[in-house]
């Protein structure tokens, strides 16, 4: 093996211990070549940074059989001298004394030509895309994200709780479901009233895809104090849009004794925290992404441009905090602001009603221009499972509204909700009563009522989807690109 | 808020800044409640640390009602002076000024009371069973070893990769898969000729759960450099043992650039890396859990009892370098051994077998007393992406045996194959023969060759199952005990 990976390469070319003078072998994937009269330049890059290294061979020095196997795409090992780079934008170079040549990449079939490939067409050609700056950029970004993740969660005390993936609970009712069966697909065995006898597929009874793994992370929190997890979940939603996935990760840690004033003190130290570690270790990704998305931002119209560059975004996000307030009081907010006095929400505000993006949006990049917390939302539009207020909510004018819950949505400028939590009912009579109200049956979810028959306590959690994360901190705009694979209706290739 | 983990408290009593005269609140469930003349000691422990703290009251001081609620596994809040503990066994303990009951736990109902309970009765109850201390010393655990590798790859220049969970492909043939769908159960769309129409399923074909990463890993690695995986995968066999589960977790890592022996080396030493940092940071949880194969080891006979102790056979493997050797010297060691000889094998041993269970342990436990990674396996006993050797395997009499290929399996003591790897066959024409041969169709992974037509490298990787990892660390006996919520057939209830 003994090569050396060219970001480590090119970091020990800033420090003391230059290796320039010494011989290295590099390895990778051509970017591009270049021929001048003297010389041949190529730019080799191993997907260890996004920074190529530049390999010079002296005209005529190479054979020209290798020469022409050697184009964007083809896989080369390089030995040579590492010597101070002539060019500009870039302190080293390699001066190629031996060239192996692994791979080669037909120019006629390869389909990543050095030029400017739409979205749409390398999505068609997602297990090629990581080949690119733009992909290579977002994956190891994507990778450092999820690193943070971990490293916060443990340095705080948290243990990571691997719930399961097959669910034969729908309880949450947070979506449609995929089923998971091994019965014969056309004739499945069927019962005497014409049901299929689930009794005779893998696990004994229906089973799914899970869309969350919090109630049994509540299990985990209420014996090991504080867990989370970090894994894949599902939704078979319908839905072709730049924001949905049907297989996504989520992180969702869960907290014994915390309230809901712990939950948003978390939250909010947590995201600030992973983004900062982003910034801190994907400098080079973020700025040539930073720097894609000027270039992107040039071809729109003026009213259409950011407001913020993405590092500034990311500067903002860190920098500020975020602002806390109910509901209630955003829906005050809301009637009050020019949009709804001019009618330019699609949707009527009013109290009671599921936030629109129109309206978070709204909240988050015109009045505040800052995060928001929103908390305290009604009991009607929320989770069985969130804590009941003691009291309903009532307007500055003494209105008395409905019932409300102490849930909390973190919303992030362009990506609306990032964050969706609550503090867990931890009152065995409510918690039976509430799923009564709503059509869940106890007796289907005994074990979760169990943490409450047995040594309840206040706790709480909350879930974070990877993918928004990764979009934010990507400055991308559709879901799909910020996931190795994506699924989605009528998507399932690689 | 405003509580101390009882792992913070403990460690604070250990250094220079002793909280022994300040008053503080720790909150957590009731693992016993003693009452002597004189005073009522009660051991609280809150899931951050195997240890409990003990609170004391005075006689008297606690009103009989309250009392009367604390029992076992109800949850507490306790705050008090903290003062040194007149008793062995802990530096300090709690004076109750106050205490706050979150949650009873009625001594008639509560299934987790102050004494021994089977791990079969506790696998009935695994949404209790984290309340246990060797269950959440084993959580605790698998946590160390998951935070462990996530480190250890990040700390390697390798990029964390969320390889696809549904999938289109069976192409690695690995075992029967679960389907995923959406489609009528009972009456589901079917195609003229009588097949189930998949174009109408929520993928537009037919869907499965994923049996390995490793595929869509190689696109990674082919990109990024270095790459791993780290989530579930599943195998739909109705194999009721101690060593299957239906769903579990996995990690594949996939190196650009590595041979054979790069692939050992890193599989070497990232498994003893990780073990290293569980024993550095579970000392707690493994002396419980130590203690506690001790004890189980008394009540069997001699002949059945463990050689080593588990802290011991971690540091064995730790300590010691992997013996290394190809399966066909393997081969020869088996046919010489005295088992062999004395027909005690139950599966005879010659060139081209399977390996069984009884074989490796021989070869790990009885032969080299150390682990052991075997290469170069029989071509035909292996995947289809693994490279090809150019010479087939020779006997030291100069025998030929058939062609071999590059794999390599790690074997441990106790568990067996721990680690299976290879380098893969990085030429296109060699692999599409291969493919052929096997009968797997090579359009329908075209995306995986595509890795071989443009910029092919040679390059390796190998998986890893955590639970296997999990089970050899804590030294429990079954794969359902040491992943929190086990699916298995006929099982699937959490």
């Amino acid at each position: 093996m003994s090569y050396l990976p060219i970001k480590q390469l090119l970091k020990a070319a800033t420090g003391v211990d230059s290796p320039v003078g010494s011989t290295a072998t590099v390895k990778g994937w051509v970017r591009t070549k270049r021929e001048s009269k003297n010389a041949v330049f190529i730019a080799l890059n191993d997907g260890s940074t996004i920074q190529n290294i530049q390999a010079v061979a002296e005209a005529g020095q190479l054979p020209e059989v290798t020469l022409k196997l050697i184009t964007t795409g083809s896989c080369l090992s390089i030995t040579g001298q590492i010597v101070e780079s002539q060019g500009s934008g870039q302190a080293i170079e390699i001066k190629i004394a031996e060239v192996v040549i692994y791979g080669t990449a037909d120019p006629e079939k390869y389909p990543l030509q050095p030029k400017r490939h739409s979205l749409e067409f390398l999505r068609e050609i997602a297990h090629l895309r990581p080949r690119t700056n733009t992909f290579s950029a977002i994956l190891r970004i994507r990778h450092a994200l999820a690193f943070a993740i971990h490293k916060y969660f443990n340095d705080h005390g948290f243990f990571y709780l691997n719930t399961p993936i097959i669910t034969a609970s729908d309880a949450e009712g947070a979506g449609e479901m995929f089923r998971v069966t091994t019965l014969d697909a056309i004739k499945p065995p069927l019962t005497e009233d014409g049901k299929v006898d689930y009794s005779q597929d893998f696990f004994g009874r229906e089973t799914n895809l899970t869309v969350s793994g919090q109630l049994e992370g509540e299990l985990g929190a209420m014996a090991l104090g504080k867990i989370y997890t970090f894994g894949p979940t599902f939704r078979a939603e319908n839905s072709n849009t730049t924001r949905h996935l049907a297989e996504f990760w989520m992180i969702e840690p869960e907290m014994a004794f915390y309230e809901l004033e712990d939950n948003m003190n978390l939250a909010e130290d947590f995201v600030k925290t992973v983004i900062r570690y982003a910034i801190q270790h994907c400098a080079d990704d973020l700025a040539f992404l930073d720097n894609r998305l000027k270039e992107e931002d040039k071809t729109k119209k003026k009213e259409e441009q950011s407001e913020l560059g993405l590092l500034e975004k990311l500067q903002f996000v860190i920098n500020n905090e975020f602002v806390r307030l109910t509901y209630t009081e955003a829906i005050e907010i809301l009637i009050s602001s020019k949009p709804a006095k001019k009618g330019q929400f699609q949707f009527e505000v009013k109290w009671g009603i599921d936030l629109q993006s129109e309206h978070e949006r709204y909240l988050v990049e015109k009045h505040f221009k800052k995060p928001v917390i929103l908390t305290n939302y009604p009991r009607a539009i929320k989770a069985f499972y969130m804590k009941q207020d003691h009291e309903p909510a009532t307007s500055p004018r003494g209105e008395v509204f409905g019932p409300t819950v102490r849930a909390m949505d973190v919303l992030f400028p362009g990506i609306g909700e990032i964050i969706g939590g609550s503090q867990r009912e931890e009152d065995l009579d409510k918690l039976v009563a509430r799923m009564q109200e709503v059509g869940i049956e106890p007796e289907a979810i005994w074990w979760y009522l169990d943490t409450r028959r047995f040594g309840t306590a206040p706790h709480a959690g909350f879930g974070l989807g990877f993918e928004r994360l990764v979009l934010f901190v990507t400055g991308m705009g559709n879901i799909r690109d910020v996931i190795p694979f994506p699924r989605a209706p009528k998507t399932a290739e690689f």
